[in-house]
């Protein structure tokens, strides 16, 4: 049986689109009242784990999922050894440097050197930083990073932008996008070795009807 | 003026309540359709910023908040330099080591070596299995733990166990107790040494209704 790691929350709908087109239907998933973290399909051929977004490259590098649905945000932070296959193309939004709006920073080097950048993202904005050469202290925040700068601990935050208004509703700008997130369809480097033809058909059904709509 | 990281979800109620004692009214954090992340007293004296569980520790090492209530799990997992004020008896759960109930498992020595064990909780995990010196490896999870064991990808999971009605419904029990959390009082070091009586007298109120209830 093909396992499959769904990541909860925004991508969850378009996820299990996606499967469904390709004949497996874990529509039960997205029903109010379903509690369950395990779906099997309609046809009994697959199941999938609903796990949070950070948490499947562990399930498919674990091969405890031969196949994740999972942002390309999510793949930055992580380390785990995992076959990239595919972008998906929805959930899209940007990873960028925000600041206040009545701060004067107009572009990251305007960011004073040592001053606190607060982020979930801590690899990426550690990255960033080291490709522009500007000597920052990246604080680790879990949630509402917006509260950063507005209680002046930060002076920048490195974050997930979908439609803007979050920064809009907390005083805060855009001033640099890092890079353009979407779904990618991930998998267990060994299932892809070991010759497993269902798994091989569903990738390529994916495959096909995204060519497609490309 | 006084700011305070107060942790968002179960512990928010009585967190609360603790400083409407103590003559702080920040009731309107509990509203439904509050959506704010800072939030003034009703007497303009405090602030308090609504922020994720394991942030409370950062806003408060950081200084953006002098006081804070947080569970003693996420101090556990904290390296953040704060000063622990007072145990405030609430929120009350267990931070337990569990296994299938089929597992024939009864107590952690009895777990194969260099199994895999899955928590949220990595510090913690890690620094019980040392104790106990045995050999485990640890996989980071950041929800949904009990997947580990029904998956098959984890022996055991480390998780905090409050009614044990998570356990129970995923076929796990319980083997061993690793610490009993609470909320606790934390403070920034800073904002304790300098002359600040307001914050002092906040601290005195709460402790003196503390050692009341005790």
């Amino acid at each position: 049986m093909i396992t499959i790691a769904l990541a909860k929350g925004a991508l969850l709908k378009d996820s299990i689109s996606i499967f469904k087109k390709a004949g497996l239907d874990f529509s039960e998933a997205l029903l109010v009242e379903n509690r369950s973290l395990t779906i099997e399909s309609k046809c009994k051929k697959a199941k999938a784990l609903l796990v949070r977004n950070g948490d499947v490259p562990v399930y498919v590098s674990y091969g405890q999922a031969d196949l994740g649905i999972v942002g390309y945000d999510v793949l930055q932070e992580s380390d785990a050894e995992i076959a990239k296959l595919l972008d998906l193309g929805f959930g899209g939004c940007s990873m960028s440097l925000a600041v206040k709006k009545d701060s004067g920073y107009l572009k990251p080097t305007d960011l004073p050197p040592n001053c606190y950048v607060a982020s979930k993202f801590v690899k990426t904005a550690r990255l960033y930083f080291e490709k522009l050469n500007i000597p920052v202290e990246i604080v680790h925040l879990t949630g509402s990073v917006e509260l950063g700068p507005i209680t002046g601990m930060a002076e920048a935050i490195v974050d997930l932008v979908a439609t803007g208004k979050t920064l809009k509703d907390n005083g805060l700008i855009k001033i640099d996008d890092i890079y353009h997130s979407t779904a990618r369809l991930v998998a267990n480097p060994l299932s892809m070795r070991i010759d497993n033809k269902p798994l091989q058909d569903l990738i390529l059904s994916i495959e096909s009807s995204n060519d497609n709509k490309n």
